[in-house]
């Protein structure tokens, strides 16, 4: 290895929370005080509100150490709460993150989370304010606190939906999950022989996904370009039948989602059928995707007809009806709750 | 026993955060939106800023399930957050939590803690709106955020103490640290025998001061009433040595702090000499009291002098005369970094 590793109690809790914070520029003008003192100070805007937003990552239930670089997964807790934002379509502006870590893990590789911390604040101009650093008995948990801001006006909940209007996602889906599905079965051939290598090639998008997954935060630009406001909006993190039931039960409505007009990337659809899963069912039920479920008048359709990022899926029906999907074979199925519930994995 | 016990699988997570979320009543007029979207907002009013700060306790670092009955640990997650607020002077007003929970706890256990979170809300008027409650692979994970406002003049940051200005400190301390090694004495006294019922009589004080302790919110409106503006502050939470360096550092000064005018309750006195320890390391190297530790203009001393919650301990010095306290007995020590580190026991 010749590599030298530095233990944590070798430098202790002030100096390693010394050494990840430094190299955070400061990206908004909101931000008064930062890291260092009792808490974080933000100016407020007169007429802006503050959205805020909180994640837990925890090792062995939502990451397995084994197949995700520490990089990648500082990146994505920040993101999964900068896509929490976005479905509100507010303006990611601050972090805060506490992370809880066994001694076995070195400085050197607590550096490397930081790492993909700084660059997720970096592309999404948001800045790290605060936050804890401590041991745990076992394993790394990860808690993101994200926050935002928007205009009263602008901001856009899960229960304006009503009858008639269009339902609409933003990207593609199903990839995450199918990215995690082809990371599992490399790890269970890699235990099996460890002198295998990992056959990941043409599969960069899913892997992309479930390991570098974006948030929407573009999308509050795009709808004001398109002079565009969603009624009704959600980030897809359990999978479109989950989040899609929210989105429904709040608003006190039903759907009817069309099969044949979920989007896939044609990647996606390729490693479905390598693992003879059926797409549909990795969208519904996958989760990870972090794209956006929202729902606009019937009258906007010409708005976003024609736009790459935003692919009309369906139409709110009233609560009675319930959530259906009409299968690409003319049946209809019930969107029942089968989102992803971490509880019955643990 | 009789009871019925739920498993968290048996009822999933939604339901989990339903019953969890339930009955707590709105506190605050700023909380637009809490638990039930993707993010909870917050009106901002004009003029005020926002201070937020995150914490997270560990089980087994930072608690022992043992001794720590769990109302007492949500309450205590809370107050912990609401006393870095008091530390930067703002008034607390929202707080987010996250948890990450094995399966061998109980729904009703979880209900429990969620019981004193409820209770710390009440309290100190804070609004829970969110958070995230998932799975852990072992033990309990509670990290909390908490947000409150002030205006930027209100606002005391650690960094404006200057030379001959007062070191004033709020209570007493000490007292967090002895019920601590209290509730460990008897832990093992209970572990060589479990017969042996816990000797806790006449030492509620510090044992109090350990599980439920208090953030000291209530001094925001003290110093408005005494028209004293400190000029910086922080809060007493890894003992008065280790937040009397943060705030010398921050404020590139020194101190002379002295022995005998530390505060102590009498029951953390007897419970000292009972264990053999020094009252003054307690406070010194402790940590968990949450009392405030703040400076003043030395022309502000008679708005302080006969105030039953604030003690005048010492005074600033230069840089350069380092951190020092002089003894009882007229010897002078010095006050180097010894603050509780949680990784050094990791």
């Amino acid at each position: 290895m010749g590599q030298n590793f530095t233990t944590i109690s070798e430098i202790g809790e002030f100096e390693l929370i010394k050494r990840i914070t430094t190299e955070f520029p400061k990206n908004q003008t909101s931000t008064i005080a930062g890291i260092g003192d009792d808490a974080a100070v933000i100016a407020t805007e007169n007429l802006q509100q503050t959205v805020v937003t909180s994640d837990m990552l925890v090792e062995g239930v939502h990451f397995d150490i084994v197949y995700t670089p520490l990089k990648h997964l500082g990146y994505k807790a920040v993101v999964v709460n900068l896509s929490d934002l976005a479905a509100m379509n507010a303006k990611p502006t601050q972090i805060l993150i506490n992370i809880a870590i066994s001694s076995r893990y070195t400085v050197e590789s607590i550096e490397e989370l930081y790492d993909g911390v700084r660059i997720a604040c970096e592309e999404y101009k948001v800045d790290l304010i605060g936050g804890d650093t401590t041991s745990s008995k076992s394993g790394l948990v990860i808690s993101v606190t994200a926050i935002g801001v928007a205009k009263s006006e602008e901001i856009i909940y899960r229960n304006g939906a009503s009858k008639n209007q269009l339902v609409c996602v933003t990207g593609d889906l199903g990839g995450a999950f199918l990215g995690l599905t082809l990371l599992e079965r490399e790890k269970r051939v890699f235990l099996e022989d460890g002198n295998m290598q990992p056959a990941l090639e043409g599969f960069e998008y899913p892997l992309q996904r479930q390991l570098r997954p974006t948030a929407r935060t573009d999308m509050r630009l795009i709808f004001e370009t398109l002079n565009l406001i969603p009624t009704s909006m959600i980030d897809i993190s359990d999978g479109l039948s989950s989040d899609i039931n929210h989105l429904c039960i709040q608003s006190n409505v039903g759907c009817m989602i069309f099969e044949n007009k979920l989007p896939f990337d044609p990647s996606v659809i390729e490693l479905a059928a390598k693992f003879n899963l059926n797409s549909s069912l990795c969208a519904l039920n996958g989760g990870e995707d972090y794209e956006l479920l929202f729902t606009i008048q019937q009258s906007d359709f010409e708005k976003v007809k024609n736009h790459p990022d935003i692919s009309v899926i369906g139409f709110i029906t009233e609560a009675s009806e319930g959530m259906k999907m009409e299968l690409a074979d003319g049946n209809i199925i019930d969107l029942s709750m089968k989102g992803w519930n971490s509880f019955s994995e643990a």
